[in-house]
């Protein structure tokens, strides 16, 4: 049987992801909430057919992926008054993307148990070159047959597909490699500053560090980034302090403080306040604003 | 012509370093301050030549390799009463592995060469792990024909072998990898305290994100020892917080501030007194006792 999958949400990830679903010969219905954007073409030329409506995208469908931003743009994909739940068949599956964190998605799940549709939380690590590539990370949490159902699906997305236990469990998952990346990119600008004051070309820094007991991704991959002056977004600042604050909750929650994120994400408030509150486009990497008005005022 | 090697100090590293010289068929002289140390049997087993004083390790060497602790410490090694200085030949060439910090590589260097003797400062990054295994990084500073000429040295005990420039810049780049290290071990720290918090499984979520946008070697070496409370040294707290001492001397004189790193050092100077003051001889991994202590009073 051919199962009929529908994508909503073409932004910098979906479109790629819609589009990667697409090359591999499935069916994709794709919508996304804003017209015109870069992702809806992505989808289109890889073969992903993009309609008006979700009501036209998800009638048919028995998967619905979804990809969005924060937690009232997946409430209202799901349940607004052009919505999922309007039109979905009964005992289809959603599979959201989104970084929205541990109780949004038990409480989505729940909420559409009683519809009887059922729910994974799947978010994603990797950026836009993860979802170009389709060498994303996705992060399971749900039933595990639904989770072995999607997994020709994540496979067409992704390269390391981790099954997370219950509902909620990938977003955990996630919270976890969100709170590593924003303390790394903390190392990383800091051992970007030491080299400066000690007159080290960065590269030859990056070359030696990577290898050995100091390498990180970031430092790989965004290292070069910044000694090139490069702040384009492979992950917006506005997004991470989204995660961030999501991350604060889970630990104040559990009366508990994380000293290196929350030094991690003061340091890029102050960015995403730069440019009339500009900076909040650029990509995570622009920590190093802070660290640059900092050391040479 | 066969040159001959002194290797001086025999610790966790140099035992191992020297060893890996002799197997390569290499004439290694050696000598260790404090008898009985599993670094001495180590490089005697792998065909090393342990002498009873630096004299008669050096008296006929062409390279002398050093590694030891600190500043005081390798002073004493070539400057003491029965130090390298009294011996070594006129010409020979010193190679110190210790991390001493800039400013100590550059009077070393200046001193030796009044004396007509060449100096490189060559610290290194991997461990013991890298040190047993000859995968160690070894940055090195200093004329660029005294590294040529030790190339086949460095080979055998280092895969990663990077000349950074003039005297002192080898200890220039380790300060960088420091930074990064103690960084990163804030952040797997507090990525697992989310995990514990969360009820995910921490080698669950260690899997998971090494592979994507969160990776680093401390995550993928280190987390899996925490997670089963191994806080055996590969690398002790108090080496790291010597290094970090460094770091800071350096930013101070730069008129900069490192808060990650600050962070990183507050956390193992409380780990460093834990145990009647016992808790500096753990790895450095050992930062998530200050963890757990602030978390489950």
């Amino acid at each position: 049987m051919t199962e009929k999958l529908a994508f909503l949400g073409l932004g910098l990830m979906g479109g790629f992801m819609a589009g990667n679903l697409a090359k591999k010969g499935f069916t994709v219905n794709a919508w996304n909430r804003t017209p015109n954007r870069p992702g809806i073409t992505v989808a289109q030329e890889a073969g992903a057919k993009v309609l008006p409506s979700i009501e036209t995208a998800v009638i048919d469908a028995d998967i619905i992926f979804t990809c969005v931003g924060d937690v009232p743009d997946i409430n209202d994909v799901i349940f607004g008054k052009n919505g999922i739940i309007n039109y979905a068949k009964e005992g289809s599956l959603i599979v959201d993307f989104s970084t929205i964190g541990t109780d949004a998605a038990r409480d989505i799940s729940s909420q559409l148990e009683t519809k009887n549709i059922r729910f994974l939380d799947a978010p994603i690590s990797g950026g836009d070159i993860g979802a170009k590539q389709g060498t994303l990370t996705i992060m399971v949490g749900g039933e595990k047959k639904d989770f072995d159902q999607c997994l020709p699906y994540f496979n067409a997305m992704g390269k390391t597909i981790i099954y997370c236990g219950s509902v909620g469990n990938g977003q955990a998952v996630k919270m976890c490699n969100q709170a590593l990346c924003a303390v790394h990119m903390v190392a990383l600008c800091e051992a970007l500053m030491m080299a400066e004051k000690q007159n080290i070309d960065p590269n030859l820094m990056i070359e030696v560090c990577r290898t050995g007991a100091a390498g990180s991704w970031a430092l790989t991959n965004l290292g070069p980034k910044i000694v090139a002056s490069d702040l384009q977004p492979g992950f917006a600042v506005k997004h991470l302090l989204k995660d961030l604050r999501l991350v604060q909750e889970i630990m104040a929650n559990a009366n508990s403080e994380l000293p290196g994120v929350t030094l991690a994400e003061d340091f890029l408030k102050i960015v995403s306040n730069l440019d009339q509150g500009e900076g909040k486009e650029q990509g995570t990497q622009a920590m190093i604003r802070y660290y640059n008005q900092q050391n040479n005022p």
